[in-house]
């Protein structure tokens, strides 16, 4: 018999960026008797999750709950705006953008991915006026969908939606807007209504805090109106049948009832604490991570300071230094995790996640334990990363809102 | 904020045919922290679990687990293995093999939906000789699938699935089989080998006695093979992928981790405690309840006794009395849920689950709340149903395997 | 390795009178992780558990918690009032008062043990006219304290406390009432300034629906004046060090602070139903089960119906039956527990404990698993109590506070 | 409603000398429903528990076991052994040493308290020559008991019982041994039948990673013995009847039912991972922090390497810095609670706890909070304690058992 529980003293360290550390409360919520899910308790908490996930998408449109995992609600967001064929506007972020692409050309459409030469997209954000401009071109309305990802999980870095929506008005071009922010959203500010998003994709694992298993497309009234011509055949993602269910609280099939008590837990934190307070823990997270990895005299992935992610921070190896075998280092060594270098990036790097349940020493813990590592596995660091990161956190106590 | 905790005192009685009243041992399990999906002890718990699962279906083939609830595994049967316009042959057995019809009609598949005239079909099983019929007549092998439900979770009918295989077997037909058994799985004898089935389809929220959320299709190499050639777009639910990722115990995307910690720990229930043991207890809870129905003076809505479900029992209502308003009576005085007629059968019939977390004693109180709920509501009872099976349990103790 | 998961499928049935089964709700409560017991937060816990234990009590007086079972409550009662060779009058209610009487007897106590002659005292509640025949002998007040049961858990008898007070009134004896109330609190009324008790011993395993290991001590204003000239060595049982420590919510050693997680629980299930709602909960309970012991042709163990226990219910066996076969015989074949009868009682009786985390259900079932248990035993019933109690539940719903 | 979760986001840090972060298995072993204390089930718990409890104890002789916190099990090994005004030899070794002393006292013993002079005993450990010393001059043996403190939670002193041991062989006095060991049990290596001790006091929410609310007394032949003749009042305490019951499992009264399903737990933890890997893990730790406090130039509170505590250390301040300003600051800063400076060392020092569910990395962050609590209050470290502990940890993995 398998013995779940893998390491004999001490919590696991798991900054990896997502699935994040799931707080207790949430994994106690998730411990509740599962209902009938037509039963009359059901829907009020149907109700009640509609009701608050919208406010972390920022949106008084729909909010569709699957009962699956981010990847699917990726495809959700295709089939349903879709036909056989149409081309798609796609941005080459890392590798979670180009994972898209390839789950767009599987599903027959015809996707054009735009990126910056060489490895430069991988460091970079979403670059707007190449959007813009390549919109601009298509006189004939060719391309049906603008695909974006807001938070590159695979390189740390948050493009900026308003630009891209800027850019397709300036373009006068009615292509729907499709952003995957499976893991920056209850992280770094989101705006479904205010950027103009047709269709937002996240996930349950990242800023929710929640154990995977729970997806979302939100929708604007224009998708929706787009759902009801495209022709890629859709069941399971249809959103009409789901959004029809939905008005009274429940689902066309099966919900995932236990992962939804989660999210209610989960909303009712985020809520009571406030999302733009929330998002400034992340942000001073993240700057206190990359201060560790400046003073290591180390590079941030990210090369742009101005979308530098507040989710997780890439950490560029020095030269002969294998990311993964550092990696591995670190988990045996230190009961740590740490997220790969995906793709292109494979062991030239890897990544901290600093979301979910965390605190300062949370990531004082964890940037120890990479430290160590580094130097256990040859690196020749310039300073201290854990004491720079333990300066800037004392020195920059967190304002709670009054 | 929204209490989540629906009843002031006592455990609430969950007795519809699914989901199931989840074992605490269960829920423990799935409270374990979340882990790195991509780390070493993702891999041991991968390998184990689809190890474990595939004795569970009795098959030596594979066996691909979805982070999504059942009725994805529908469509993962359907697009993986057919093409557009492809022609399937279905049966109606209830509501659930409707609504799967309904789907491959969505899907842009051609289903040819047999079944019994009139409402004879939900009150009874799939007719083999009528599938064999059909497939001689398809001389040109237009039918590329021949789909049925196992144990139609709408009626309380388990079919006889060894008698479609030697149907097709019969028409010497090469239509893959495609079987529902999403009820049916770890409560009723399901043989995917044996039974020579190319795809199987089933869930966490039964029988495996897990929360909604992961679900399953067992493959042939014959439909494995099949599934290269066949054209509908399919991405999320491809097979190839998720099979090469599993053979070192990893999936291509998130996994749903902590129900795959439920799911291990069900597996290891239901293996120790040996699975004809658990269709023995099944089985025995089916009789107890029929005793109980047949005392009151009703009608079980399975007409034929050679495939009465051991996992459900529908309770037809006598002339006059409305389920529905006796299901609502009833949980509202006796804190217990029932299954409702679905489709056809609404406000016809109720649905007893006797499936998941149960014992006799949970029974008796179930049909105790069904005796006093008939009764309250004007039904006219021969005799105390729960009396009956009262004494049928005491009469008939579950032989323990030596 | 022992396996804690005993049985294979099912909830098991706890129906003894206690500890009685626990709410998931407190359950998880205590799975909350450990705290300082010296910082900040345990401070406001303790405060708020030590202000609404006190609306439990029906006091404005002081209660103290201890880290103990309420077997220690019995002796901290005990040595915190009184001095060695102290005379203490106790009744004989049952095997619970002559565990106290025979604790005050090894303490160096001089108990005097007041009973009815024969059994009868079994049978009946604390008869206050003898108390106060005793009390106006005792001209001298060598007397120290009257020490009663409320509700004695090995019979199934809820003492009139009030009748016992008013007994020492007339005689106008300076007497401390000493009233041991563990499995009475929380589901029968019980008022300790009303009522005019000096120490009223609890425990948390009865009402409180928690697990066993806090135990209570509400104490008057006289008692304390009591605690400071009584001469029995106490040290961790006085009262004089947590009273102090309790005024900013801290105790003097480390407190039992999970199971104070469950109590701040219990405490808020509790009040936020209203004592009277809960009290009238178990007096319906126990008027369907005592209807079911008569519709059996058995008589219950109580002989005077002003007394009668709303938390549990004796049974008596009928001729030539032995109550523990039956118990054995029901745990085996039904995962029942059911109170064995203690001391004097042995083997005549069992005990149906219909308090803690139940419904109606729970009791159908309770009393069918009894039913059956006792005709398989041989036990000749003149009806089925199963039927009655169901009747009875069906005729009386709970009237709800508006 | 008061909420349990006080913190917003991430784990506190509970790094006191105990209660110790209790692990999430044994939190979810406590989680099991509460069953019949009288039950069959029971039973074999009873005695699995007081089987394994003894290897922790290194005994072969008979532990007892307490549904009461730990200075209940003080006041039982004092009770049972001694008649009032029997002189007992007591060593001042910090605050706990005193409380124990405060209450031989109170319970009507005469306690004769030795120590070094000055502050001095608050920084070293028992001086056995003392003890020996002055057994040898009580040629009356009026003494009838040496108490002394094993690791003593105050300080992070960790005296040489078996030192003790022969000092009271070399006096051929016959005085029992009473070992305090609440807070070294389980961390620090201990031989009840090694080093010839009569009884010895632990409890549960130190290396036994419990929440607090079980104690234990383990109990020589010879102490047994003495229990017979000793004249304290006793009851709850008493080991007789214990003795007697356990025998079969089961205990006089009920028992703490879900806290010792964690014991369960905790004692397959602690023997699959090995005593002395146990022991070495803490030993490994403590010098990583020790290292830390150097670095920093600060004084360890323990003055004698020979005794260091494997389970705390105790940090004294710079000149002019108060611990517990410290400490409040480290709290609302750093979401870690450390230990006060108890007693005589009021303000003088705080302590780290190093035991319980911790790792490499949590004691990083504890250094790391510690380290940068110390800068903010204004103490000149001479370098970085985190870095130095980093380091330790780095350059000595644990040696793990073949």
């Amino acid at each position: 018999m398998l013995k779940l529980d893998f390491h004999p003293s001490g919590r696991h360290f798991l900054q990896i960026p997502g699935p994040s550390p799931v707080p207790d409360r949430i994994l106690r919520a998730m411990s509740l008797p599962t209902i009938d899910h037509r039963g009359p308790e059901f829907g009020a908490l149907g109700l009640e999750v509609l009701r608050k996930v919208r406010e972390v998408f920022k949106t008084q449109q729909s909010v569709v709950i699957y009962p699956a995992s981010g990847t699917g609600a990726w495809e959700a967001a295709l089939v349903n705006t879709l036909s056989p064929g149409d081309r798609v506007l796609m941005f080459e972020t890392g590798h979670f953008a180009t994972l898209w692409e390839k789950m767009a050309r599987r599903l027959g459409l015809e996707p054009e991915f735009l990126g910056l030469p060489g490895y430069e997209g991988w460091r970079n954000g979403v670059q707007a006026d190449m959007i813009e401009r390549r919109l601009k071109e298509d006189s004939g309305h060719t391309i049906k969908a603008v695909c974006v990802v807001h938070n590159e999980t695979s390189t740390g870095v948050t493009s900026d939606i308003a630009a891209v929506r800027r850019a397709i008005d300036a373009a006068r071009h009615p292509a729907l807007l499709l952003v995957d922010t499976i893991s920056g959203l209850a992280c770094a500010d989101y705006q479904h209504d205010g950027w103009g998003v047709d269709v937002t994709i996240s996930g349950s694992q990242k800023g929710l805090m929640l154990p995977p298993g729970i997806s979302f497309n939100a929708v604007s009234d224009k998708a929706v109106e787009a759902s009801r011509r495209a022709q890629l055949p859709k069941s399971f993602w249809a959103w009409d049948e789901i959004l029809e269910m939905n008005k009274s609280g429940y689902w066309p099939y099966t919900p995932n009832t236990n992962l939804l008590y989660g999210l209610n837990e989960a909303l009712d934190m985020l809520l009571d604490e406030g999302l733009e307070q929330v998002f400034a823990r992340h942000q001073r997270w993240a700057a206190g991570v990359r201060t560790a990895v400046e003073c290591w005299g180390l590079e941030v992935q990210c090369q742009d300071p101005s979308v530098y992610s507040p989710v997780l921070t890439g950490v560029v190896m020095p030269e002969g230094i294998d990311a993964d075998a550092v990696r591995s280092l670190i988990y045996k060594r230190f009961d740590l995790s740490l997220g790969t270098g995906l793709g292109k990036a494979k062991g030239k790097m890897f990544r901290i996640g600093h979301l979910g349940d965390c605190n300062d020493l949370t990531l004082i813990a964890t940037l120890g334990g990479c430290e160590a590592g580094l130097k256990l596995s040859g690196a020749k660091l310039q300073g201290s990363g854990v004491l720079a990161a333990l300066d800037y956190f004392a020195a920059h106590p967190l304002a709670t809102a009054s």
